[in-house]
């Protein structure tokens, strides 16, 4: 293959470290504590019902392994509105595009919005992959600071005072971030609506984490404040709540948008599998969403503590610093200046330990000494071996 | 939504005609004679024995539901190359990729080769969702007359004489091909290659239905003719030989492409869905393919010999022609000048019977009066209610 064949997006599009990580740990299946990937406690997984709902799936005959509508499978969209409405989100039915997996969203999202050389905001650190999505389609990327409570909304104005042209787009992930684990404040919330007001810019809400709330309280979504003032275009999956192997999700935009979400998607991946999409119209209709997303809000909150627990005893005499998340998956870990977390990777999965390299969350390869840590996948003693792991790697790439 | 938010290439993304048939006929599921859909025999998907294999992949629990390689489940990777193998296709590891249904391995060449103002050429007529996808990423479309052997490739060579610049792509359906059922002759298909060569352009061979040759005999696909001389991207699929609902399908292209295509998913969708990976691996892994595909090759082939009988009966005193295909799921039906497909359409569904109507198929909205029937899903004696329907539409579309 001629590399003069490629086209001059290829070259922006590059291998996922999270991926790579994914591929090296999967090849060593029993002893690798698992501390990178973002999935979801797997014995909280409702393997036993999920097998009754596919079995009751299967009595609709063929129609269930035919091709669906493009826009969703009708049951589940008549579910997932009924939980959203639940959830005081009054959606409209041609305001929601059932997708295959939520980053399917963020795919369509950029297809339709982003130009060669259109200025997109992204929070450093951000979600690779959607970094990625943004520059497969040759956005050039600017990445704003963050902090405990955030995107710093004031850094965002200074930055965008010194572009010639306002955003094209704003990615954020506003709740319980992927990888910070922090969440924007209600007052930054707000600024930030006005600010894309101003600008005229999209607000591409990224969205995996809020159901999975286990302290503090409820805030508005983007799109709740923004409330039609400003085009928002939210993002959501059942990859975190329930199962991501189930390549579930839906997308919440303007009618509009979504019509021409749904013709793009014609020319990519035809629809979502219609079986899993009638199996979770089949658990939300079943009733079983409400009391399962109790249980995991509880058993991540628990998590959640036993991992700083594990780190403040096992990181003790070092300089390390780490975030406070009130849900989601994620917390993000800062090592003394020098460590260098790509070198750290290799040590610690040697020592039987993985976890996500900061440099993974940023554009520019920024935060080399931070450490992207998911409490979601292990349970707590074993997340603590993890952590012990992890100490071992440090003292061993220190003392060499 | 300010218009001026909108990319470039979202004017290029228009809805499809074959998604909106399919909302249409939907809504009425149950008199419609369904001539439309590329949709397999629903009475040949093995809905027992894919409960069975459910019910059996169910049992490796949550890691069934979890994220899974990019590209592609290991045992469904496995048992694929093994499968090719024994059809004497000889795939390297690393050339093949798994992908959500083979409309993502089209969407994932063209994001990877096709840069705005790109010379690619498709056949008149071509597969809607191939065009589609084309335009979606700015390529710019040339389309070359089709007759009963395929592409007519003396026609290509001189519409590319015309051209400042080769192409950077041909896409074609060489066999069995959407929508006229009609295959590239071993002759066109050694002079496609050497054009290619000659031009060192990219060739798509977009192939869903090969494996379902009811008649004639197997001829080699461009890719075992390219045999490395020419990049070729060959796309297959699950969705017409197993059921598309599963949404899997795989490509196979050079490794170095392969690669990048990986990369590429890692910002689109992730990976293609585990669980029904796991069950498409344990069909092939049972020994179930080859019987299914003889039991489909047999069925396919009745059904077709019935709808061309009764187009003969039925359309009798119409100067109507209809094409002969040796395989796969369609055949293209040209009526007198005259007729409008557009209009027929709508007075075909009040009448009970749907089916695409030409332009559709093709970029410049050529074939006017033509219409791809599909033989596939109806049994021949509700195919042949379809087509007494039909005429009946035409009847009353020509008395007014």
């Amino acid at each position: 293959m001629r590399r003069s064949h490629y086209a001059a997006r290829a070259a922006r599009i590059t291998g996922s470290v999270i991926d790579a990580s994914t591929s090296i740990i999967q090849a060593r299946p029993n002893d690798v504590v698992r501390l990178a990937m973002g999935s979801p406690a797997a014995d909280f997984v409702p393997v036993e019902l999920f097998g009754e709902l596919l079995a009751a799936v299967a009595v609709d005959g063929a129609d269930a392994f035919d091709y669906g509508p493009t826009e969703g499978e009708r049951s589940l969209r008549e579910e997932l509105l009924r939980c959203l409405a639940g959830r005081g989100e009054d959606v409209a039915p041609e305001s929601l595009l059932v997708t295959t997996g939520g980053m399917q969203g963020l795919d369509l999202a950029c297809k339709l919005f982003v130009d060669a050389g259109d200025l997109v905001v992204v929070e450093s650190p951000t979600y690779t992959n959607g970094a990625a999505t943004i520059a497969g389609y040759e956005g050039r990327i600017v990445e704003v600071p963050c902090d405990g409570d955030g995107m710093d909304v004031d850094a965002l104005a200074e930055l965008v005072a010194r572009e010639p042209a306002p955003p094209k787009l704003i990615y954020t992930i506003p709740t319980f971030q992927n990888p910070s684990g922090t969440t924007l404040s209600p007052a930054r919330r707000e600024r930030l609506v006005e600010l894309a007001e101003r600008w005229g810019s999209l607000l591409l809400e990224d969205d995996p984490y809020s159901w999975l709330r286990f302290a503090g309280n409820e805030l508005p979504s983007l799109r709740a404040l923004a409330a039609g003032r400003v085009p928002v275009i939210a993002v959501q999956t059942f990859s975190k709540i329930l199962a991501p192997g189930l390549r579930v999700g839906w997308t919440i935009a303007a009618p509009e948008v979504i019509a021409r979400m749904v013709d793009a998607r014609q020319a990519m991946d035809t629809c979502t599998n219609t079986l899993q999409q009638r199996l979770v119209a089949r658990f939300l209709a079943g009733g079983h969403l409400d009391g399962h997303l109790d249980a995991l809000r509880a058993e991540y909150g628990r998590r959640k503590v036993a991992m700083q627990a594990a780190l403040g005893d096992e990181l003790a005499g070092l300089d390390a610093r780490w975030t406070d998340p009130e849900g989601g998956f994620f917390l993000w870990l800062t090592l003394p200046e020098g460590i260098s977390a790509a070198a750290l990777f290799t040590t610690a999965l040697e020592q039987g330990v993985a976890f996500i390299p900061g440099p993974a969350f940023s554009v520019g390869g920024a935060f080399p000494s931070a450490l992207r840590l998911a409490f979601s996948a292990e349970a707590p003693e074993r997340a603590r071996e993890g952590i012990r792991r992890l100490r071992r790697a440090i003292d061993l790439l220190e003392a060499t």
